[in-house]
């Protein structure tokens, strides 16, 4: 990591490249992770749609909404589009299930794709502009998440928020037909309305983040496109979004931000999660999960749980008296806890009853975890300690979902469906495969509607 | 300035004040000075209220606003809550011309200001509440404001941004009658929403800054009336808003967030200006006033111009080859230049004609600014090189409108004549005296009426 490095002009290079990239530079296998990406956050949306906090931002906002012309993932009302752009973002990230690039640890297609399909469900797109305006959408938030890490999450910021912002705007910016001059002043706009801090990480503020980031990056290019001005270097300025936002290091790389700019848009750099929780728990529940097979066990057996983890992963998930669902997935007593009394980890591990749950505060208090430097990120060393006396270990430096080890086309499609109750099967099926091949559609319309319960 | 004192229980202690402190703790002193600060804003809204700025921003978001139940300051269309809040901020602050606390260099009243006018145009509240209600907002922004500068915002952050966002929520929450776990849950949503980068100081994103602040504030606290959540430890937490945004220095001093809380508000560190541009100019621009006047100057008369201005002012206002008005608000070349060359500094001396005017430009020119580290921030020592071999000069160490030569409530209820052209002369003043007596306004709505064009 370079120290504040700074080339000037950056903003304008990412927004050129933003407003003026051919579709055709990408290639198929980058069009075929953006899919990817897409058949995730539907699925992740569709699962979140009815969660408590969506629920509450509709009782809270709708009574504000304009006219309808829009619609939210998994919902049956009609919306106005920036209020859609807000729910698509909660209802896909609420159980923390969405897609994440370990580069940055932000989960970026949330703020870039809620804002998108509230677009193109008011407003005619086809589905190949789509995925075009997904991808550069994806792009300037990966490139600007890997220019500023680990400052700028390291100071506090959830990234997913204060990041993701920009890829609304660019992705926004793009359908709307913005200029390179605009999109500058949009990445402006955006930069401007960068918000979200962890102290919300358990809450349901987290999921407000994409949320908000949406509809801040959807008004940025709304702004930027009626002619409101913005600072001219929003980026690398000496009071720009890097300079400001990175904390106590203040350290950046803003070369990463052009890098083979127009050559990579980094969709390889992308993975999906396989557990609704924080991602640096997965390798404990993969482990343990493995542990529980290999070995037959059953809770009872149970004495003790050690785990050796790498620092970022106490940093993070460190929470253990816990009460509340949306806790759970940011404790790494929890997501042991659950793999070893439960034996598994989905959504309903995590809700406020589970975490609440007799057995699971049992096998939690049993549950040491300690910092190694010596643990990768995406790794774990467990020690079981037996009843019976025996010793387990497992050591795990990939867990699955991690980018060594990712889930397939297949496993997608079966998430997808795991989370899909608000649709019937039979269009849930029809979802899934209308989105597998989005770039042919003449309207996006015609899959939005498809996500939309009968 | 302690380095990162964090008191536990701060963003508790703060809402617990917000929600439940009694009116009549208020002084009558405090009372006159808050209705100043809504004189005004009033007269800012309404000299703002048909700026570009606001123009595109209503061609850019009306087409997604809801249900016109509410007014913004000078306006004569309905809009939604949400929408009129972001429009008073941007008409309020658009000219620079609003309040300064010259302890963090907040506009303090602003954001604040612009989501309760909104808030009260659409819900019936008495100029009692109204009046209690902007106290406790504007002291939630003075405390953070204190207990954060000025590493915040030498962090980059314009301030009024990113802290006047608590003011709205504390605002908002108050007359929606949060209790104070609903009000920390607002300061937290708050929070997570605070933005606001420097790089736009001289673009129409400065003024955007308030007005988020107020539809983000007004929507924590609709979201925290329903039940929506966010983090325990919004101010103090590790990854809260003070160690977040306080930049490479880090440091702050939460302690002033509850030092004689509930026993001062922190009116009487509040100052208006009567020029309508950076605050820290000022001094220029008066001590040139004051030469001019003193000895008669013409513009032909004038060779050079030197400034010893505090660092402060040229991080701020070193901006020297501008084209654009709002730039001429943050230009120290400008202010001595329209000062020496047009005699005044009103709001037509920060339009882009007067920015591109030869006389003025050729003044610019002859203007050389020195960081002296011995002149106050409030100060500046000019020197004049005239034609004719004369070397004038003038120190100054307060300026007009400085808290030491604060502006009576005749030159304030003046300001606001100047600015209210979109008024008749007999409702301006009709206005102008329903603001001096608002606490006995049986409902805001009267007022409102009053600031709304025939």
């Amino acid at each position: 990591m370079t120290a504040t490095a700074t080339p000037q002009g950056v903003s304008q290079a990412l927004a050129d490249h933003l407003a003026t990239q051919r579709p055709e530079a990408i290639s198929d296998r980058d069009r075929h992770e953006a899919r990817r990406a897409l058949v995730n956050i539907v699925g992740c949306a569709l699962g979140g749609a009815e969660h408590e906090a969506v629920e509450i931002a509709i009782a809270a906002r709708g009574p504000f909404g304009g006219a309808p012309t829009a619609r939210a993932l998994g919902r049956r009302e009609g919306f106005d589009p920036l209020l859609a752009s807000l729910l698509n973002g909660i209802s896909s990230h609420v159980h923390d299930f969405d897609d994440t690039t370990p580069s940055n640890y932000i989960h970026p297609t949330s703020p870039v794709a809620s804002a998108l399909f509230s677009y193109a469900s008011a407003n005619p797109v086809s589905g190949a502009d789509f995925l075009h305006a997904f991808i550069l959408g994806y792009e300037a938030v990966t490139r600007i998440g890997n220019a500023t890490y680990p400052a700028h999450y390291q100071a506090g910021w959830h990234s997913t928020g204060s990041i993701g912002v920009f890829g609304a705007a660019a992705a926004i910016g793009r359908l709307m037909g913005l200029n390179p001059e605009q999109m500058r002043h949009a990445l402006g706009l955006a930069a401007t309305q960068a918000a979200g801090i962890r102290d919300n990480f358990g809450a349901m503020a987290k999921s407000l983040h994409p949320g908000r980031s949406a509809e801040a990056g959807y008004m940025a290019a709304l702004l930027a496109a009626k002619g409101f001005t913005a600072g001219p270097t929003p980026l690398e300025g000496p009071r720009g979004f890097a300079h400001v936002t990175t904390g106590t290091s203040g350290t950046f790389d803003l070369s990463l931000v052009t890098r083979d700019l127009g050559r990579d848009p980094l969709l390889h750099e992308n993975t999906y999660k396989p557990f609704p929780c924080g991602i640096v728990v997965h390798p404990t529940i993969d482990a343990c999960l493995q542990l529980v097979a290999a070995h037959d066990l059953t809770p009872a057996m149970i004495e003790a749980v050690e785990l050796d983890v790498a620092p970022l992963v106490l940093d993070l998930c460190n929470q253990k008296d816990i009460t509340v669902g949306l806790q759970g997935k940011f404790s790494i007593y929890h997501a042991a806890g659950i793999a070893l009394a439960r034996h598994r980890a989905g959504r309903e591990e995590f809700s406020d009853e589970t975490v609440n749950a007799a057995d699971v505060k049992a096998m939690r208090a049993r549950v040491t975890p300690r910092a190694s430097d010596t643990v990768p990120e995406d790794g774990v060393h467990v020690t079981l300690r037996l009843k019976d006396g025996r010793v387990l270990t497992k050591e795990l430096d990939a867990s699955i979902g991690n980018i060594r080890r990712p889930l397939s086309d297949d496993q997608l499609a079966q998430k997808f469906r795991d989370q899909a109750e608000v649709l019937t099967p039979a269009r849930t099926e029809a979802l899934i495969g209308a989105l597998w091949s989005l770039d042919s559609a003449a309207d996006m319309a015609t899959i939005i509607d498809l996500a939309t319960p009968e």
